[in-house]
């Protein structure tokens, strides 16, 4: 409510500037300590580039959703674009599709699927079915593809390695049903149950797909099941030009985050999924939008496969980056994470995020190096995530006095 | 709405004792580092005796309104009395009128003006017509006042240097249209315009008193034209007396402050404006009252001109008189500002505002220093300005435990 209430306050006096923000997510950023060294990634990572960005700026650690709340992207991306991250809860289906340029019609309801590997008794061993090709999961969606159940068509498409999605297309169908994706290996999969009465069509038809999928996939293996979760209906939010009178653009290699970034209005911007890529992207496009999202993703897959190292070379790939989007000045430059992603944690964590800002207006603070630790010292303090961007339109000077 | 929780709170655990309060509000006292020294106004200023305070008390950083937000002085001194500035919101007329002690009558519409100079295009030049005097501020008033415009009268009457109150007195009139400050020079004046339809009879009025005064004002550059903002109603706030259980008095050279003060229930002392004329008031009505709000203007004036010496002299100043406050032994002092003016950036701004909390009961931290970059490491931490009340009134014993 309050982040609503804020939300309303920056509209009104957000105003439109030339200056630039530069917001650089590298997803899952922060991490633990790796008990032999006692540093976690970022601050075992050599990173002179964002050190040197850290001392001239200011530095912090954000929660994404609140202390002790592990968050998903979903959650993460919209608490940095400053939208209320509980309220503004978008369901994962919906915003796959969006990333994948499905497009979504009034009424449809959207899945996320995973293939996935079951075993003889039909556990999950893997809820990524060795991550199979991108290939090959549209060879298997064109399987599941196309299926009519009570009337309503079943639409499955490939996102990328072991992921797709399957819309829902009929009349009056609600979103509000549980997951069948245990998200634990070791235990079957679960039964689609609906939350309340009318979801219990979709319920019943979701259920059937599912075993028609096994019986199709039974020769698959290790891709011999799918796992469904975040079933939900597109949202409607007011848009970044509306709030911060904007003209935002994302750069971001994956699809979901690309989704998240049209939730919000930001418009998308063709990339290649390198570090490098995107910060060419930017350059090329510098000149167009006055806010860029950039989202890198791999340190989040590092550190949900648990490697400590690659997560660390990652960082250091960014950090050699960097001054390609130093270079070209943005007035505003913030550096920070959706989210904690230990290597340690093999997954998102709840872990306050790092955050660096930095602008000739930002009261610069003592922290010389970007890291958990030096953050805890800075400036900023320790906040919410929500209250990233009005910080930045502070210090692009794009926000008017409030009252008189 | 959870800072009005808060007052509810707060109101029901309050009580009346001998011990005293005395908050005294550096106005702008937050700044920007001098790019030469890489110190603020504060970091600059020779400050003992604050400096020792600092040692005795506890520190930190308030955020007036929130991360981001510029507050104008209005919410930040709301803000600094515990009352939430966003919902708390009153226009700049009806604080100026109260600040002049304008007897405003119920249905009277108060809208806050400036002389100002345009040049031949009709264009704003200086907002502020050169801050011409006082005196020549009466004068231009009396040509413009008294008008009957559409069957309401037009009261004008001069406030300080290029400053000076319209108060629309007659049947029915609502406040909700735009300014016609464009708020930057080098643009025409807007045209008012309603906000909704019932202002629309506000507005024709206004807009003609605009034009005759333009008439009436052609002869007087610097001075020939006006801007008109902040067209308000009088609200009605629970007074600090309600909430607290307070005595409290106002000692404020500016009538802005002292009609603000008065907002909220406070007693308007007589006073000189000099700092030590301030110290000298309070002296004097000391066994009067159980809390004092102590103003100084002049480090916010010199923060928007811009004139980082000037500033870094008035704090200085402001040190040397305090002896004079802590010599009476007040049981709690509080020293902080409404929000930042750093001389940098000519105006007032987003960044959090040093705070020194001293009493017997305040749990001292290790700042020894009262500046920003040192406060940013205190006992009190960063926190919203709206909890510096309660906070002084605990440490004045004033606030019952809550609960059984």
């Amino acid at each position: 409510m309050t982040d609503m209430i804020n939300l309303e306050l920056i509209k009104s006096i957000s105003r439109s500037s030339p200056t630039k923000i530069v917001l650089l997510v590298i997803d899952g950023l922060g991490g633990l300590p790796n008990p032999q060294t006692g540093k976690t990634e970022l601050e075992t990572a050599n990173t002179p580039n964002l050190d040197q960005l850290a001392t001239k700026g200011i530095c912090g650690l954000i929660d994404p959703v609140g202390p002790g709340i592990t968050p998903g992207s979903a959650p993460g991306h919209l608490a940095l674009f400053g939208y209320n991250p509980v309220t503004c809860n978008i369901g994962r289906g919906v915003l796959e599709a969006i990333g994948i340029d499905f497009d979504l019609q009034p009424g449809d309801i959207a899945a996320r699927g995973n293939f996935c590997t079951v075993v003889y008794a039909g556990l999950v061993i893997d809820r990524r079915a060795g991550r199979i090709s991108t290939e090959r999961c549209a060879e298997l969606c064109q399987l599941l593809d196309g299926m009519v159940i009570e009337g309503v068509k079943l639409l499955v498409c490939p996102v990328r390695e072991h992921r797709f999605i399957v819309v829902f297309r009929g009349d009056g169908l609600t979103p509000d049903v549980s997951d069948s994706d245990p998200q634990q290996i070791g235990v079957a999969p679960k039964e689609i149950a609906p939350l309340n009465p009318p979801a219990e069509q979709i319920t019943n038809i979701a259920n059937q797909f599912i075993a028609q999928a096994k019986v199709i996939l039974d020769k698959h293996y290790l891709a011999n099941m799918v796992l469904l979760r975040g079933f939900s209906k597109h949202p409607q939010f007011p848009t970044m030009a509306d709030i911060y009178k904007l003209k935002p653009a994302a750069i971001a290699g994956y699809p979901m985050y690309r989704g998240l970034a049209k939730l919000v209005g930001m418009e998308v911007l063709e990339t290649g999924t390198s570090t490098e890529d995107e910060f060419a992207t930017l350059r090329h496009n510098y000149a167009n939008y006055d806010f860029f999202f950039l989202h890198i993703k791999g340190t989040d897959s590092a550190g949900e496969d648990g490697d400590f190292d690659r997560k660390v070379n990652i960082l250091e790939e960014i950090d050699k980056a960097l001054p390609n989007l130093i270079s070209i000045e943005p007035e505003v430059i913030v550096v920070t994470g959706d989210h904690s992603t230990p290597a340690l944690l093999k997954g998102h964590s709840w872990h306050p995020v790092p955050i660096l800002l930095y602008s000739k207006w930002c009261r610069p603070d003592k922290v010389n190096e970007f890291s958990e630790s030096a953050c805890l010292f800075g400036g900023l303090g320790r906040f919410p995530a929500t209250q990233i961007m009005p910080l930045a339109m502070a210090n692009a000077l794009k926000l008017n006095k409030f009252g008189a």
